[in-house]
């Protein structure tokens, strides 16, 4: 296929790459140029503008860290709404919020073109093995074509629905989980902590029992260890995620409150100094706020 | 080993015939003697009193449902702590609060006796199994004399530390992060659903990927099936392990903020009429308060 | 009439004193004798037993400091349910959970005794100056007997219901609100000083608008003061309210989400070690959890 | 003084009407023209641009529904930024978040020209009758020789700081403990009818006692009443306010577990269908959580 990618981070590179490994024609845009010249070297053409990066294409992928920046992409001028042609698509694939995605999905049909959302779960490792998993919404029959692009991208595909703004949802709700499941962790350890256990034996009647996966092992074992400075999500991106969630069921009448208790305890994280650390943090501002700091 | 059982419920049945069929001298006690028949005829002695069940025992272990029966057998006149010998060993393995436990290791080591905490996690099916896991609170070198009976019970033994309300608290934790976890999900749920997502889809996202553990995967399914009629553990029992969890965090001022969801949750099931059911409707609450029912 | 007056702590103290002075033949008891030296100097009958204290009384009243104790009074041997005569009555003034009052209802009611509830509001002073309000919930025509006692006691009168449950409910909801009204202040005020407002500005703006009212008059100036150390009530009292209001909250399937919030504060309160301070230690604890402190 | 009014709604419309009547030089504007007539024929000058209600203003007043009309009318082409004259001052006096303060502040300064919050607490009837509380917040001096105008249109002025964001501070926090009050009364009310007591005998009971002040006066009336067809403030604008808080709390490191709890309480109410109710319907809400509706 004819793909331009445009959002050259970490997880942007990966996936870029495997899509060039694949023998898709692809073209690459970043605003930061040197984040361009790997890819460059190893057989992408290098746009010098969104235009560029858009013109002849069948999709245009990008990622892109918040929402601030894919309406900039999309809204301003000479951005995709403008140079897309009619009739390609454009598919995100960063995490971004409900209200963007609709806003986008109206923008890109009244513009002759169409939108479908690809979010990604997995870090940049998984990007570049191409094992993530891939959460797509938009037309059936769109994303039919686009399977291939998702079998290069990732292990799994999970189609939300035939709106993106389905597989947005999901995207948020899967975060939402995660988070809330670090917070209950951190609660339960500051709880038997406080009866003299180690957090290393809790660790272990969870990930043995009930609780064997990758969410309760990585991120208890990050708990025991207070490897917080080690940061794969930052309390930031886990105040972002959590606001999203919010936003989202603001959107449609659904309260929250578990993950209301997340996002309280990493604004009580950044108050304490943390919001740079690992959003596991959460566990530590437990801690605190149960006098074991 | 010379043992007494007092409590043949489901769980205790199960337990109770382990060690019987691994050769260890049984006496067995309830309150309802048709209990006791089964593993009468399997070769038990069949006690008429705890006095009974508990003369010449090295260890008398109870399965009871919650602290007040717990309180009976052993603070009521002719209960253990008049009858168990001294040097002899109490065991509770049912789950009850902080309080009773620390309550009962004063008043058992007053008396010339030994309180252990055996707690377990897993339910009739595995109790029968041999397949439950143990975690024992208790004097080290008491709890290494009572392993064979932990290894003819369970697939693993999580020592939680040298008191018994260590492993109270690991217990009370446990089954925490398992509420939360159920009142996560359906707070996922209902998100979706707003968004047109199934159930089975999110289901899928979650136990495929960071999530891929029996408790996501058995309340998952539960949840896409509204299979609340078929209940594991009650509503009510979930309001009794909230409360166990909220005293605890009292009793050594720990907030756990998330329990409170997780409680708020069951009592508006409970005031919707599904107090009998299976606690995972704690989704299908959840969907009420979104407007979802 | 005649009126037995159990528990003359500093509440009891001026109530007792203020039926005295209006009259009444009065018999007053106390485990610690002293407590009864001055009203006994003042004219009242000195009792060295409840029995004495219950006998041919046509009301007995107590003033005590928890369920405990209330239990304890009644159902021990020699207690209220042995010795007040049949068709009297017994009136308990304190703060006591729902569940006790319940119980107490209904033992009175199958010994031929009658159970009122007849909580109050506010502090010793008022006791001792008359100036109470009273909450009392019972049987209407014995309410109407009993209103020249809570004329003397207070100088108002709200009868909840003919159920005494009813005036507990109405003492828990209002020791509720209040302490929800006051760790909303200090959420408020944690608030505005991170953007450099003075609390004193805030409180101002709070009293002399919508919120010209004691609750936030009072609790507000001491906030302002950080005048925590002048102890009205603990820190603990505010938990025991808490509990009470959840425990009520939970027998009637009513979520109180508020009191969550509240009780979690004043946890934190306790661990951070302002146990013994006045419950609007809250304001400082919402503090810390800010990073303020 | 020569002033420039903008947006002449029902709140502007009072508050514009006291300027002119006390005989200031006034200039005002809307964009619907139909709002300027009755003023316009009481002596005011109507304008047809910004531009023309800023030109040769000391001060031009803005009171405008949202964040969204305030950034348009300050940053579109032709705005307050291109227009105001040097030296002049913008004093928007609605309710407001703190990013678009903290932008205006800065961007009018860099303009040469001067920021200054005007925030008020009051309805459209005191914004008539000169009878709202003025929060300003700004330079001293700036804020001094505005009083004139404070004291046209308010009887009292709370001066919050000298940085715009702490009156927007206080405004903010004033409405979260209001909307918490709110919340707070209907979960006491719906925990005393499951008890069998009426609404307006708690009512009673708060506000002859230590909530004597019209947040609980008037709200408590509207819940017994049941009066949330008659809209002040409506459950979409009590979300708008949460929604302000939660932003300024995060902004500064600020958890707000209570104005969590009213946000839920809110987005209930519109997933249940009441979002266009006054937002005291918070406490049908939770009667509907509490199984009562």
């Amino acid at each position: 296929m004819k793909v331009g990618f445009i959002g050259l981070g970490r997880m942007g590179q990966g996936m870029a790459g495997r899509i060039l490994g694949a023998g898709h024609d692809l073209v690459i845009y970043d605003q930061i140029p040197k984040l361009l010249t790997a890819l460059g070297q190893a057989g992408a053409t290098v746009a010098t503008s969104v235009a560029e990066a858009a013109a002849d294409r069948e999709v245009v992928i990008d990622m892109l860290p918040h929402d601030a920046a894919l309406e900039s992409l999309v809204f301003s001028a000479g951005g995709l709404l403008d140079c897309l042609p009619k009739g390609a698509i454009h598919m995100p694939m960063g995490t971004h919020g409900i209200e963007i995605i609709r806003r986008l999905t109206q923008a890109h049909e009244e513009a002759g073109q169409i939108l479908v959302a690809g979010h990604v779960l997995g870090r940049p490792d998984l990007a570049a093995a191409g094992q993530l998993s891939i959460v797509p919404g938009g037309p059936a029959e769109i994303l039919r074509n686009l399977q291939p692009l998702f079998d290069v991208l990732g292990k799994q595909t999970f189609v939300a629905g035939a709106e993106p703004q389905a597989a947005t949802a999901v995207k948020i709700a899967h975060n939402f989980v995660l988070g809330c499941a670090i917070e209950v962790i951190g609660e339960g350890m500051s709880l038997i902590r406080k009866y003299g256990v180690e957090p290393s034996l809790f660790h272990q009647v969870l990930t043995k029992g009930l609780f064997g996966a990758p969410a309760y092992e990585v991120y208890g074992q990050i708990i025991v260890d207070e490897a917080y400075d080690k940061v794969g999500a930052s309390v930031q991106i886990g105040i972002k995620d959590a606001n999203l969630a919010l936003a989202a069921g603001e959107a449609v009448g659904v309260p929250l409150p578990s993950c209301n208790v997340m996002r309280d305890r990493l604004l009580g994280a950044v108050a304490h100094g943390d919001g740079e650390c690992d959003w596991a943090v959460m566990a530590r501002e437990q801690a605190r706020a149960s006098g074991l700091e």
